[in-house]
């Protein structure tokens, strides 16, 4: 199947995703309370609001991938404090990690069509658009803890 | 091998690699010349020493995954201006291109040692954290243009 990746490097791709998203937690920790739901460098989202959007790209993608059926992507952010999403933080860390490892060889073979039809991609390409967004979103998120006087996390340490 | 990839999924991850590449090429080049040098959030790099992290971290490591020999990483960004910079993104796209091509599935198997013997991965590893940390840095020079007003290319279009 063309693009199907072994399922051992598959393994592997599910492994560097969770360490990923172990720094992501890391770092969007590490932004002060008081700057989560209101600092942005030029007119961008807030702190929240692109975590928010690492977690719902994740989550819809992966819970499509696994079962099929793709939830609706939620634009807004439900998370009304810190504590909020620190806890989705855990509850979709635990969602990413069954969800991931509970994806077929013939899953990461199937075609899907995401995005209100507009990106057409085997189960693997959606999987590694959402992964590749994640680190995309995360490095803003190094610039702003910068902004705010914060030294993050080394991007080595996962 | 674990986690070796299947040919078929590494060609695709290099394909992903390289249009990532492009999407780096226009981000570097929005950024406005008198910027390019001397621009920067919170005391991070300037754009064009993220622009040769970029480069240089891909360039050492496929180098060494596709010949076994790593050259060395050169902590100084040779580029001086705004067209040498843009000339050496497009020379090593060439080499991205050419090196991620050449690599065979026993090279993506087989164990390196890099950054001074701090890292030890596969060469798929080595590849992966290359192309993680191309995201990552890209992500910021994004921050980058919107604190300079410049609206980026999107991320998806590749």
């Amino acid at each position: 199947m063309a693009n199907a990746p072994s399922i051992d490097h598959y393994r592997h791709f599910t492994e560097n995703w969770l360490g990923h998203r172990k720094l992501t937690r890391r770092i969007v920790e590490a932004v002060p309370e008081g700057d989560l739901f209101s600092f942005s460098v030029g007119g961008m989202r807030t702190p929240a609001e692109l975590a928010h959007e690492i977690l719902e790209s994740a989550r819809t993608v992966v819970t499509g991938v696994a079962t099929g059926d793709f939830p609706d992507y939620r634009m807004e952010s439900p998370y009304k404090d810190r504590a909020a999403l620190l806890t989705a933080m855990d509850e979709e860390f635990a969602a990413l990690e069954k969800g991931l490892r509970s994806v077929t060889e013939a899953q990461l073979a199937t075609e899907f069509s995401t995005f209100g039809g507009s990106y057409t991609g085997t189960g693997m390409e959606q999987l590694q658009y959402a992964f590749d967004n994640e680190i995309h979103h995360r490095g803003q998120l190094y610039v702003y803890l910068r902004a705010l006087g914060v030294e993050p996390v080394p991007f080595w340490d996962r």
